[in-house]
C-alpha cells in the first residue's frame, strides 16, 4: 500500500485524496496551515516548505511525492527529488515557475506565443513597449498567481507606473512584458502523461475568467476539430519536451481563429474539476495513476459538463442538488473574500439540457452573470 | 458545517465519507479497531458500541448518526436517539435485526415471502418442517451475516442435526425455519427516501452470491418492465410502512417470473457499489443527502455498469484499470480468508461492451468463473 506525498493541503489536495483512496492509496499532506483542507481527509506534517525536519518527516513516511501548486520553492523540490521520486519533475516545475523560461520553451516547440520579452531595467522597458506595442503587461517572472504581480501597460504613458509598481522586483524575481493578447475565447487543454510517455488529455475545456480567477468552465469546447487537434498538440509536445508525468494544464487564448499559448500548469488544474463527474477518469485519479506508475484512465466524456467556480463563500446548494445532473463541492474552508471555496458541476447530456439547467441554477442563487457566457456559448453552438 | 457521526467503519463507511467530502461535511466515525478502513479517511473514536463513555464521545462530536452496519446493539441505537437524530430510525433496524419481524412485516404489505414459521423448540420446528416441507433452513433471528447461523434441513431426517447446531439459540436471538426457494435469479431494490418521504430507486440489480457472499452484481438487470416495477412497488412499501430515511435496500428472489423478498438490509449496500460510477448519485451520497435533509440526487444510471467484489486479497489491479470503464476499490484493508477487501465496477456504453470488458478482465485474473454468470446474462438479454 503506497503513501503518496502531497506538498501544499488545498482544495487539490484534498481533491486528489478522495480520488485515490479507491486506489488504496494513502496520503500525507504537507503544509503550513493547520487547517488546510486536505487535512480534513487526510493524515498532515504542518512545517514551511523550506523547513528542513518538516521536510525530512515528510519524507520519511511517503513513497513518492507530488504537488497541489506549482510554486514549490526549488530548493525544497530539489531535496525531495533526491529522497523520494517526485512527479512532476524539478525541470516541469522550474519551467511553469518562470514566465520567460516558460514561453520561451513554448517558442522553441513552435507553439505560439504573444510576443514577449525579459525587461532588467526601465530601458529595456522602455524599449520593449516601444516594439511590442500597446496595450501590454508588465509581470513579474515568477510567482504570479490569479492576476497578482501584474501590470497593465495601455499606453505607452504608463511604462513610468508600471515601472514604479514592480520596478523594483526586476532584480529578485524578474520581469517580462507580454503583448495584450485582445481574445475572443479562452481554452485549456487539461491532460495527463504516465511514467511510460502515454500521453491522454480530456476534450478541450472553454473557460472564462472575472478579474483574472476562473469563473466557469464548459466541456466540451464547441470548436472546430482542426483548432481541438492543434491545441491536443501543443499540450502533447509540451509535456515530451519536460518528459512531464501526472496531469498538467495548458492554457491558451483563441483570437481570430488562432492559438495562443499563455501558460501552463504543472498540476491538477481548476478547468479539469469537471472530469470528477462529466469524464470516465478524473484528473485526480489519472494524475495519480500517473504518478504512480499504473494504467491511465479513459479520459472520455459523459455528455456535456459545466463547472462554477464559487468564491468568497459558499451560495446555498439547494439549486444545485435539486438538479438531475448536479453536483456539489464544498472545500470545506472558511469564508474569506475572493477565496475559492468550492465548485458545483453541472453535468446533462445534451448541450440544450445543460443549458437550461444552468439557467434554473443562476435564477436560484441570483449568479445570472456567471451562468450567462456558458449558455450563450451552448447556444451558439446549438 | 455538519459532522456525521457513522458507528462502523468498515468500507461502508470508508466510502461513505468519501462520498460526503464534496458536500462539505466532515466525519468520525465509531469503531471497535483502530484500524478499520474508515480511519484511513476520517477520524475516529474506538471502543465497544455498548461502551458509555465511547458513545458519549461520539454523540457529543456529531451532528446526526448513521450505521455502516445493521446488528448494531438496540440500547446503544435506542441512547444515541435520545441525543442526536439518528437515521435510519430505530424501529427500521429493530425490524431489519430480526428476521421474524422483517418477514411478518413484508407478509403485512403484501410482499411476497416464502414460507416462514417461529421456531422455540424442537417440537415446533418438527412440526414446522412437516408443514413447509423440504428442503427448508433453519436460520437464527438475529446476527446473521452471510450465510452463518444457517442450518439447511435437506429431508426430515436433518432435523435434530439442526436442533442440535442451532436450537441453543432458540431462547436468546430466536430461531425462524424458512421454506427454501428455488430460484432461477437473485435481485435487489436499492433505493433511497429523504426526510420528507420522497423515494428514489435505482434500477432494479441482479446479483451472483457464491457461498452466501455477493460475488457479482449488474445494474441494470435485464427484466421485464412489470417485474422491475412491482419490485421498485415492494421497495417503496416498504419504505414508507418503517417511515424509511436514507439507503436500503431489497433483495428479492426471482422464481418463475415471480419475486419473493428474501431480506431487507437498512444500509448502504454491496449489490449498489456500482453506483457510484454507474449512476448520476452514489448510494453513498445519496444516503447521506437522505440522511441531512437534502435534496436527493438523481439515481439514473450513466450505460450499464457490472461490480466485482474481492474476496479475501486483492487480484492485480492492472487488468481492470487497462479497461476503459475499469473503476478499481481497494479498501485499504488487510488480506483475510473470506473477508471483503475491495471491488471492481466496469461500466459501458452497451452490454456487448461490458460482457467483452468482463471476459477481458476475467481471462487476465483467472477469474472466468466470476465473470461467467454476468456474461451469460448479458449475451441472453441481447
Amino acid at each position: 500500500m503506497s503513501t503518496v506525498g502531497i506538498l501544499g493541503g488545498g482544495q487539490l489536495a484534498r481533491m486528489m485524496a478522495l480520488a485515490g483512496a479507491p486506489l488504496g492509496l494513502r496520503f500525507l499532506v504537507l503544509d503550513t496551515v493547520t487547517d488546510a483542507c486536505a487535512g480534513q481527509f487526510a493524515p498532515m506534517v504542518v512545517g514551511d516548505y523550506t523547513d528542513p525536519s518538516a521536510l525530512a518527516q515528510f519524507a520519511s513516511q511517503v513513497d513518492v511525492a507530488t504537488f497541489d501548486f506549482e510554486n514549490v520553492p526549488a530548493q525544497s523540490a530539489q531535496w525531495l527529488t533526491e529522497r523520494v521520486p517526485v512527479f512532476p519533475g524539478p525541470r516541469a516545475l522550474a519551467t511553469a515557475q518562470d514566465r520567460l523560461a516558460e514561453k520561451t520553451l513554448f517558442r522553441e516547440l513552435g507553439i505560439p506565443v504573444p510576443p514577449f520579452a525579459a525587461i532588467g531595467t526601465l530601458a529595456e522597458l522602455q524599449a520593449a513597449v516601444q516594439g511590442i506595442g500597446t496595450p501590454c503587461i508588465l509581470k513579474t517572472r515568477r510567482l504570479g498567481y490569479d492576476g497578482k504581480g501584474q501590470f497593465r501597460i495601455k499606453t505607452p504613458a504608463d511604462v513610468d507606473a508600471a515601472w514604479a509598481a514592480l520596478g523594483a522586483q526586476a532584480g529578485h524575481v524578474g520581469l517580462i512584458l507580454e503583448g495584450f493578447v485582445a481574445f475572443q475565447r479562452e481554452l485549456s487543454v487539461v491532460a495527463v502523461r504516465g511514467r511510460d510517455g502515454e500521453f491522454r488529455a480530456w476534450p478541450l475545456t472553454e473557460n472564462w475568467h472575472v478579474d483574472g480567477v476562473l469563473s466557469a468552465s464548459l466541456a466540451p469546447a464547441q470548436v472546430e476539430d482542426a483548432l481541438r487537434d492543434t491545441a491536443l498538440g501543443y499540450a502533447q509536445a509540451l509535456a515530451e519536451a519536460l518528459d512531464y508525468v501526472g496531469v498538467f494544464a495548458l492554457e491558451l487564448f483563441c483570437r481570430d481563429g488562432e492559438l495562443l499559448a499563455n501558460e501552463m500548469a504543472p498540476r491538477v488544474h481548476n478547468s479539469g474539476h469537471w472530469t470528477i463527474e462529466g469524464s470516465e477518469t478524473s484528473q485526480f485519479q489519472n494524475h495519480l495513476r500517473a504518478v504512480l506508475g499504473l494504467p491511465l484512465g479513459s479520459t472520455r466524456m459523459i455528455g456535456t459538463a459545466c463547472m462554477l467556480n464559487w468564491l468568497g463563500q459558499m451560495p446555498d446548494a439547494g439549486a444545485v442538488l435539486a438538479e438531475a445532473g448536479g453536483h456539489w463541492h464544498d472545500y470545506g474552508k472558511q469564508p474569506r473574500a475572493g477565496r475559492k471555496v468550492g465548485h458545483a458541476t453541472l453535468r446533462a447530456d445534451s448541450r440544450k439540457e445543460l443549458a437550461d439547467a444552468l439557467q434554473r441554477v443562476g435564477e436560484a442563487l441570483g449568479l445570472q452573470g456567471q451562468v450567462a457566457p456558458v449558455v450563450r456559448a451552448l447556444e451558439s453552438a446549438g
